[in-house]
């Protein structure tokens, strides 16, 4: 089967198309044939950022901008077609992701229930109309309501992508959110341990936007933390923070690790200078995943060798900061294993939805803290049957 | 196929619930087993209309409130079960309308697109997860996508159970929001004209909620309009209102005739007697039935029997003034035919739930505007594959 995986961060920056190709197995396969990044327009990011960040927002942005991310994740698409020169009406199913507008997985009591919850926009209906493509989305909802977090859920996509038989591998993902998923070598979807470590890009990004006013909205190749230097005492006091050392399954999003926090931070380093609050931060990003592997990963099984993905993975004091802690597994680039790193949290949403359309569950209860396994996301239905048929609907 | 239908109208008053057996034919056949009405807890409506009422309500509100009605849409589900003494296991299929928070079928610009959305809540995968049953929702949205209204969604159900071979019929659906479905005698669903005419319950549950200084939230059996008298300067303002006579495919909503129509009216009228406003308004929405009946009904065929459906049917100087307005039609209750009333918007939703899972269009183009029949909602798998094998997507 061809599928499309669609997937816009915690960062906003666009939409990440991937086209694989998927091998139903046994042993499953998922391999890449193209990929694209197609950015926001000029305005959205900040727009979604706005509505993405409590309080912000109103329901009518939410139904605005959930048909309006529909059209652009469904360009995306057929740009990607475009690109590979694959016709739209060859591709089977699309997995969207969609973009996070929140997540409050911890429940909350409402009458006599406690109920969790998770918002994921961009209507997979304008995505199927306008592709003619089956369309698989709202993935988290689902494993929310299983008792999960709903997050991560690339574990078992990275798990058939990385997964080898002599070597332990850890896939640090370092998006808006950082996240790792490790692989023991030889070993099997259960036995992987996969959660979020705490902030990814998000509070690099807000602090270089805040320390440049306004100038830059990331730090770009890590040049304004290379030029300072880590208080030793501002990052203790980051790791303090109760999400770093709480025991799996856990998750984060913006609730925890935006501009909130941020401001924070700089109330306690009102004297740092800009280079050396970079420096920590990046600092405290890269301790984050470190101590979250040691704690809870190192334990359990024998790391040989880190994939670094993630935009985080494009700023080299990110990596180095990273590749150092974790030493002396050795750091390695997914494109040298075989899958370019920028398509594989797109890919991976492309495999969910394959494995939505058998009937068999995406989630790993693990990883999620899901009471069980359980089929992800909602189907709409394209103009032609995945599997090469022509009916329109699923029962045919 | 055994279906349940799960509806909360724009009153957001409770959960409509209706089981139903259906006959894949031809013709199709859609017969009532058993219906019930959940109502919402203390509180909950007013945070519903609070939130559907511009600019009311959070992103935050939105993901909460999604997964608090998916609980409660659950719980109707398996209530009417319990009820109707029927396994969820023996039931193939659960349609879900959700709850309407904005309804914006007129494209604005967005960068270069024209964008069109609607948004309802009540989240399908807490349904599926809860009940086991594979649950469609999300109907609106690909008409919309499609270029459609997104409404009205009705009319097919409306057709397949009260055509009639000698007789023509109009289901006047006094919901929130009112809505005709004429249905020629003999005829084909393609010469089906449907629409919404206007304000229904609405406007006279705020105005009475208004006029009763919060002692009411409705106006019980009619008595404040029965009390008063029209005002024809009033009405005629009222009616001048563009939506009423502009041509159909139309629908509206909140936006439309919620409370900012109310505040206007209120300006206007602000020597009316309190049961003086009240059977004006009343006058009002019979009169937009009437008058859209007149201009684009009757001059495409003869309508012997008027249907009355939806609360306000149970208000009797609204049913007494339809009535009036459009005999020699003759009134005629739904439950006389067959059908309880109560239950036909929810059962409308189940046998739209139906055509999706048989890969088969679920909107009239002629009563959305949109381009195309289009298959509706999205499909999240249950425990059990609808039709009784046990796969648990709709691939197998």
């Amino acid at each position: 089967m061809k599928a499309i995986g669609l997937m816009s961060g915690t960062s906003a920056d666009g939409v990440d198309a991937a086209l694989v190709e998927i091998g139903a197995g046994p042993p499953l396969v998922l391999k890449h044939l193209h990929s694209s990044l197609s950015p926001y327009p000029t305005g959205l990011r900040q727009r979604i950022l706005q509505l993405a960040t409590p309080p912000g927002g109103s329901a009518s942005d939410v139904c605005r901008l959930n048909a309006y991310l529909g059209e652009l994740f469904a360009q995306a698409a057929l740009d990607l077609c475009r690109r590979a020169r694959v016709p739209p009406e060859s591709v089977d199913l699309i997995g969207s992701h969609g973009q996070t507008i929140r997540h409050l997985p911890i429940p909350r009591k409402e009458g006599d229930l406690e109920v969790a919850s998770t918002l994921q926009i961009g209507e997979p209906a304008v995505i199927a109309e306008r592709t003619g493509i089956t369309t698989v989305a709202n993935f988290r909802t689902r494993d929310v309501a299983a008792g999960g977090q709903g997050a991560p859920l690339t574990p078992l996509p990275h798990y058939v992508i990385f997964r080898d038989a002599k070597k332990g591998r850890v896939v640090v993902n370092l998006g808006g959110i950082a996240n790792i998923t490790a692989i023991p070598a030889g070993g099997a979807p259960a036995q992987v341990v996969a959660f979020d470590t705490g902030p990814g890009n998000v509070l690099l990004d807000l602090a270089a936007f805040r320390v440049t006013s306004g100038q830059t909205d990331y730090d770009a190749n890590g040049e304004l933390a290379a030029a300072g230097r880590v208080s030793e005492e501002l990052l203790r006091s980051l790791l303090a923070h109760p999400f770093i050392k709480k025991s799996p399954p856990k998750s984060t999003g913006r609730e925890d690790f935006g501009p909130g926090f941020l401001e924070e931070v700089l109330r306690k380093a009102s004297s740092l200078a800009p280079p050396d609050l970079m420096a920590t931060l990046t600092a405290f990003t890269a301790e984050a995943v470190a101590v979250n592997l040691r704690e809870f990963v190192l334990p359990r099984m024998a790391i040989d060798e880190v994939v670094l993905t993630g935009g985080g993975a494009r700023n080299p004091v990110l990596r180095k900061m990273v590749a150092d802690r974790l030493a002396p597994a050795a750091p390695v680039d997914p494109d040298a294993l075989g899958f370019p790193g920028r398509a594989i949290e797109a890919a991976a949403f492309a495999f969910l939805a394959f494995l939505t359309w058998h009937g068999r569950a995406g989630n790993l209860p693990a990883a999620t803290g899901a009471g069980r396994p359980v089929v992800l996301g909602a189907i709409v239905p394209g103009r032609t049957r995945p599997g090469g048929t022509t009916a329109a609907g699923p029962a045919r």
